[in-house]
């Protein structure tokens, strides 16, 4: 008998009859004899509905509010989930993330989890109910209610296999699995059946859209295995855990790309101790997430910086960086939303030094032009005119024999 | 500076613009120099609307999950009223029965308040905030979520105001007062500016439908004045208060009527001690609220007696006593579900010892014939055709110049 943690993202709980077909799905794990803890989303288009009505009836919209009204989303969801249970003869019991124990900090609208205490969920299992517990919502240590941003619900689901000391994680979504590159972009991509975690972590941090990178980073931290699935062919999908033996040994396992990004560039920077961190340190400031940064040798005492950061912060980013620019008497700071970012990613690349050489060459066969480089153990990013991503990620695809 | 709860039901909070106006009523008030606090009920048609999403998915609704369904109601709507008033300046939190201290019992969709620990509503009236409680709702002794059933957020409001020894609780509501009669029925009714608890408490038993019976019995025992008013007109409405002298000395207040009612009548019935006690503990036990009942002299050794029910009760309380008639030997139990009930109401009938012969004699001259009678210290009702409700309504308010 194995504890798993199931999470169930909006579409797979869009409406009542996937809510059943979850419900079938929840009765035919148990009846085989395990058990399951449940995690659920908001269906489908409620947040957005309920955002709608946020905007429709003001414009201040406090955080603390604003998660007091997105938390009822799953609040209806896990109530109808164990309803549908119910009908099945399978004992269920929702939890709000305040029941679940699912203790934040009290960032409201991205709250951080610190701690979780889920006395209430092994008191459910013990009693033979399956726990359905509301994903993307805690309680702060203000004891008030919280969510925990994009991506909330996968963490809530790894947090919670990592706390209930689960076997296995299962996130089902609506999709199969993990690809070797976006099947929209490269129709003949292929299902990745087994990734490493370092390998997920790349891939989530550099586009890939099917794992939110906080919760492959908790289930890498906690070693908790992950199985992301298809909850409408419940068929076998990617399994993400702990690099091993058995595991493909592709030298590059996947090819993300990302277009939400925008450039920005400083040019003439003297080049002196402490200049650079002042930069990033007022970025940072602003809650502007930097992404890639480059900089390259100097000519004539001074240097260039170019860096990356989400499209929507990109006029607060370059405002600042104009700012300092002109104190730190610098040449000018200019912005650049045109851009996109092709990765090659793979655990493998680390003991075989041809792979950039590779990348380069298949992108200049194509005329593409590379405007920044960045590069980690297993992964490498170029940044390219946002009009040649998709050739990009094709061309590579073919090179590697994805 | 006053404490005053403010209560605003389902039409009062309906759409954007009503919980905008809501807003800026609360706003009123508060920079008059008031504290407030405000009970919201779930906007509109929400809570039909997850009813309904209930029934799409399944056929078993365990109340504990019909209560954390139907609470992401309240949670809504005082989420958005939160924003409102950030919008004009109000600093405001919104609190869940949970976290606002409303202790119930474990019975799940009809829970009692068992006692409030109101200390986060003080603490946010202390920080200068308007507290926005979700009405209807509470937390268990188990820790569950609750719901308190029909006119639950009034009694919220009623049991909050007692809590923080509020100076007045003022139910909004989406009808200017408690009138004469049903102004539907009599369109001459007047409303009415002061009445006594007992009268409201007879009034709201027998089908005043402007205040729930539990909330006004709170507010009786817990001597909390409460003032029923229009969020559309927001003009003075009706006072519920101890009696005083300079209440109006009417001797009939008020007429009521009531037509969700039906007749049961056990024929027969041996007139031995215990035999009604037995029939009406089995109905009892049934969950089954018998309203009037009425038993004649005996002839020959047997009486009939007849008690009325809610309509929705009738075959369970039907079927129940025709058990019990066959055991005890009576003749035979039947229904009546063509009945009303017409009541008049006035804490002056007790020193007016003609109120009744003028309201039989009204009722004769219009040739309406009574088939029960059930009076209190300020209260007559009679049971009549269903067709002759109206007219008995119309006929009295007449007949006692209200």
């Amino acid at each position: 008998m194995a504890l798993i943690v199931q999470k169930f993202g909006g579409t797979s709980v869009g409406d009542a009859d996937r809510i059943q077909a979850v419900a079938d799905h929840i009765a035919r794990t148990v009846r085989k004899g395990d058990q399951v803890v449940a995690v659920v989303s908001a269906m489908g288009k409620t947040t957005d509905n309920l955002i709608r009505l946020a905007n429709d009836v003001s414009k201040t919209h406090p955080g603390r509010e604003m998660d007091m009204l997105l938390t009822a989303g799953e609040r209806i969801s896990m109530a109808l989930l164990c309803m549908a249970l119910a009908d099945r003869g399978v004992a269920a019991a929702s939890f709000t993330g305040s029941q679940a124990g699912i203790i934040t900090d009290t960032d409201h609208t991205k709250a951080k989890i610190l701690d979780i205490r889920p006395d209430r969920l092994f008191e459910a299992l013990e009693a033979g109910k399956v726990p359905v517990v509301a994903g993307f919502q805690g309680v702060s240590t203000e004891r008030d209610v919280t969510t925990l941003g994009r991506g909330g619900s996968d963490t809530t689901a790894v947090a919670l296999a990592a706390a209930l000391k689960a076997q296995l994680c299962e996130i089902y979504t609506d999709v199969p699995g993990v690809f070797t590159a976006d099947p929209r972009v490269v129709p003949n991509a292929r299902k990745i059946s087994k990734i490493s975690f370092e390998e997920m972590l790349e891939l989530a941090a550099s586009g890939g859209r099917v794992l939110a990178l906080r919760s492959v980073e908790f289930a890498r931290n906690f070693s908790v295995p992950l199985q992301v699935r298809s909850s409408f062919t419940w068929e076998p999908g990617t399994s993400v855990q702990e690099e091993d033996e058995t595991m493909e040994q592709a030298v590059v396992s996947a090819i993300s790309h990302d277009t939400s990004e925008a450039k920005v560039t400083i040019t003439g920077v003297p080049d002196k101790p402490g200049i650079a961190a002042r930069v990033f340190r007022e970025i940072a400031n602003r809650n502007v997430n930097v992404d890639m940064i480059v900089q390259n040798v100097s000519h004539g005492g001074t240097t260039d910086i170019s860096f990356t950061v989400p499209q929507i912060d990109l006029s607060a980013a370059l405002s600042v960086t104009q700012e300092i620019a002109s104190e730190v008497g610098a040449g000018t700071a200019y912005a650049d939303s045109g851009i996109g970012r092709v990765s090659l990613i793979g655990a493998g690349m680390k003991s075989h030094p041809g792979i950039t050489a590779t990348m380069f060459e298949t992108m200049a066969k194509g005329g593409i032009n590379i405007e920044m480089i960045s590069t980690s153990a297993i992964r490498i990013s170029c940044v390219v005119r946002q009009e040649d991503v998709e050739d990009a990620v094709r061309l590579l695809h073919e090179a590697f024999e994805l």
